[in-house]
């Protein structure tokens, strides 16, 4: 259900009403889905409600609360405990606020953290997934200004790794992978991350993976939207990549946000199960309105889908 | 000319063979042009080349070396003469290698701040350009790790109201400008970047500028290429933008090269002159093949005279 004061009940109806024969189970609260039904008109069979977090007690919508916090807790913890014990193909978790969560106890940083120690994996990553462009992310959600000592080539060689074998376990023969930058134009305003990331490459393609960088992050983006031969910065230099691998939050979400529009997925790697996300957060600022965009959380459950068949 | 070891006589030649009516002179070396002039077959009038560079020695393509930086050095000097002495309407650089200038005893960072010394300004900024997306930098070649220490108020309050001049100069009337947080999620992982840039959003508003910041950059971007009402983070929340202000060099250039595919234009705003070049650097690696496309040195052209003729 994710947090209930924002958006993820409305975009969870939103989208099940797009997939009328899904086979899923919703852990949440049955008064939340159904206040949410008769105020969206939605038409959901409420028995795939498991009414996990039940009455939590009342709450407003759109801002972070203890109450919704622990309830989104109680859900998630429903919910990995069904994929931990291989009863589900696939989990996924709809937009929760950090705030609302730590006020309940939350610990972690995130919940794919917390889904991270939950099953067990040392080596996790996160994957932008749109149709034409997927990357994954060296950092996360670190201060700009502190990311510089976050990335080592041992961080580099990992993600990297983490994202050939996801394209290979997709049908990528040979997967082609670019490592971006750090820096403007790469090396030549380095302070050493350069090299750490060229090492964190080096180290990738001694294991066998086709990876090239660091590449500039500009440059390496132009390549995806090359529609012309025109372009010589790119079209004859970097052919295209099946995947990417960010240093940091913005350089892997800008271009995400522009090629997927809204359509982008928050993948989890090495979890050793599926899990996707909506790419986006609770948006408070128009929870309980009806003008959410359900399209991120449909990809996300159509990815979710795809993926838990193999 | 630019750099003669680079790109630019190619794609000054590819550019002009386009534009046979366009009033122009070209300061460069004659023998460069006759000689790039005839392995394209191209058939530009070798009448607007001011032979200013003239015979500057042997030089390999596709590499810094002094004489080039020195022969290039000598044709901005020129430029900026005239453009100073207002004998021309516009002034359009090609691409530069900065090692070879600084080889032929270069001091300033790059070409824009020679020209603003030149031209005695002491409020500039650089522009990315392009018909659906236009930002402004307020850091441009800093290692990122260092960017942090010059986000300032007073530099965000200057940059905003350097590209609110030029919207309006350019006929945006009241332009909506929206400023983008440094870090991820923006003030969720500030460490003092968006509180000042958030004081240098406020006084521009105060000046009377409609400015809205910081904006997490990616929702700030989202809100470009929105082209259905679905889009639920950007929609409803952002209304369009005339106009961005971007922290860091990727952050400005990665939506730049996705949006204006190889179109973008660097224009350099508060010269008091106008000033454009190509949104791409020498590009040795292709230099003297003939594949370079023209692409951004002809929007650097068409953009330089539509705004030299006001």
């Amino acid at each position: 259900m994710g947090d209930p004061a924002g958006i993820g009940p409305e975009i969870i109806l939103k989208s099940l009403s797009h997939m009328p024969r899904l086979r899923c189970r919703v852990f949440g609260s049955l008064g939340v889905f159904e206040r949410e039904q008769k105020r969206l008109g939605t038409n959901v069979d409420p028995s795939c409600v498991e009414d996990v977090a039940g009455q939590f007690g009342v709450f407003k919508m759109g801002r972070a609360q203890r109450n919704c916090g622990a309830a989104a807790l109680v859900c998630l913890e429903a919910g990995v405990r069904e994929l931990r014990e291989n009863r589900v193909s696939a989990l996924v978790t709809a937009p929760v606020s950090k705030e609302a969560l730590r006020m309940a106890g939350f610990k972690w940083p995130g919940q794919t953290e917390f889904l991270a120690e939950r099953l067990g994996s040392k080596r996790h990553a996160m994957l932008a997934w749109t149709p034409k462009f997927k990357v994954v992310f060296v950092t996360i959600h670190e201060p700009l200004a502190r990311v510089s000592r976050y990335i080592t080539s041992a961080a580099v060689t990992e993600k990297t790794g983490l994202l050939n074998q996801f394209l290979c376990d997709t049908g990528v023969k040979r997967p082609r992978i670019c490592v971006m930058a750090f820096n403007p134009h790469g090396a030549e305003f380095s302070l050493g991350e350069e090299e750490r990331i060229a090492a964190g490459v080096d180290r990738a393609r001694k294991a066998g993976i086709d990876a090239v960088g660091p590449v500039p992050a500009d440059a390496a983006v132009a390549s995806i939207s090359v529609t012309r031969p025109l372009d010589h910065l790119t079209a004859r230099l970097l052919p295209r990549f099946d995947g990417y691998v960010a240093m940091y939050h913005d350089q892997a979400m800008i271009p995400a946000k522009l090629l997927g529009r809204d359509r982008g997925v928050n993948l989890t790697l090495g979890l050793g199960r599926i899990r996707t996300s909506p790419l986006h957060g609770v948006a408070f600022d128009i929870a309980g309105k009806g003008v959410a965009s359900p399209g991120s959380m449909l990809a996300a459950i159509q990815l979710a889908q795809r993926l838990g068949r193999r």
